[in-house]
């Protein structure tokens, strides 16, 4: 479905993860998306330190939404799936399935993304290799998450 | 317009919440919207240790999106107002409203939450004090955050 | 008893601070501890955003240790004091006790620090106001925290 | 040299580890000490969700120092190995070395644990299979990490 495949993220929920209730604390959940992404830029071949560091292009994140299907409990092991779509020249959405390793879907998320040069914070196209990475609208199907 | 009108949430953004970007973790600022509905609960005379425990009941959160408009960064002053409203007799939702202490807004977010006992996870009325600080539908006014 | 008298550091034991044991994570107390540092500094007039920045002066952390006196839940309210010591020119340790707000210790922890100039991270004195803030080894007296 | 040989825990460095420094917030350091401990446990055939839950059997960290020796960025490649000893019959120590993938150290931490029975808090001895990996003192050997 994507323009370019890559491995799913996988990773055990640490004791650190969770809370009080005895679960994962509800904002993890948007973490273990990061780390997902985070995953995903490697495959691709992007550098994380440089990539996340303070100069030159930047790419934050401007919204984030997240659906809590199931509890995660401290070592469940975690799936998570993306699914990256373009949503005009300089922005984009990353859209989350987390699994648990039995199968079930336990949260999908979504983060959208914006592209922008320091220091003046201006609006710039989405570099390569992020760019090939996502799906045009066009090629947009069927399994959506949510 | 809350039915019981508490103080706003206010605390200084910490070094351990900020990221190699410089700037405050975007997952963070849902850890800060979670922080300020504690302090509402603790102004509405809840014991956070029982109500935050692993026994009886339980109100977790099913949903939870986040709108980011600025930048926080290590040492800026934050305030929190909380919107709260009944969605039904046992769910409920927070909007969130996050200030710079200059006054700008800096982010806005919402947080859904259900009622439900221990062991079985059956949905219960959302009980007091939480209950009278919701506001019902037809009381429901006009400072939307989003 | 240090050369510049400040506040205690007083914070509320949030949510996300604790974990599935129902009790505070072990290592986020060296985050309480790094907080009560953040707010001596600001009490001093330091720039936080600055000094914590990645650019110019930097004063990692070499050393940390933490005893655990009790267990600390959702809620508690917590003082945090420093009593700070300069180890040589470059070089300072930051002695903590945190209280529960009813008095009683919770723990004591240590961070030494140590200052370098980038980007060669070389060692220079420690900066005003930093510096009057720290004892001499000769002002050294009695109420250390171990 | 232990008695159950286990395999080093690794993992790679998160974008949300790090702090506006740009490298890992020094308390974050201790959290993957406890992460491959965890491993540990998973690896001894521990169940993680009880054996870190609220009842029963309890194994509070009784204090925890950390020695940091380089920096830490996002991305970085890490492993952790463990060296465990029994203290007495009811607390034992990890003693953590951190390497950067390409070899080098990073730090050097240890943590002391306690075994404890809910709900009196009364000592009791360490169970296993958590007995069988610790080194007696009697067999202790080279190779420790401070």
């Amino acid at each position: 479905m994507n323009t370019i495949p890559l491995r799913a993220y996988e990773r055990t929920v640490h004791f650190a993860d969770t809370d009080a209730a005895g679960v994962v604390y509800f904002a993890n959940l948007l973490r273990f998306c990061h780390e997902a992404y985070e995953d995903a830029l490697a495959q691709l071949g992007v550098d994380l330190r440089e990539f996340f560091g303070s100069r030159g292009l930047m790419v934050p994140i401007t919204e984030a939404q997240v659906r809590f299907l199931q509890p995660l409990y401290c070592g469940d092991r975690l799936r998570v799936t993306i699914d990256p779509q373009r949503l005009d020249h300089s922005r984009f959405q990353l859209s989350y399935t987390l699994y648990r390793a039995e199968g079930d879907r336990v949260a999908v998320a979504q983060t959208q993304h914006i592209c922008l040069q320091l220091p003046e914070r201006r609006r710039v196209a989405i570099p390569d290799p992020l760019s090939c990475w996502l799906k045009s609208a066009l090629e947009e199907g069927g399994d959506r998450t949510d």
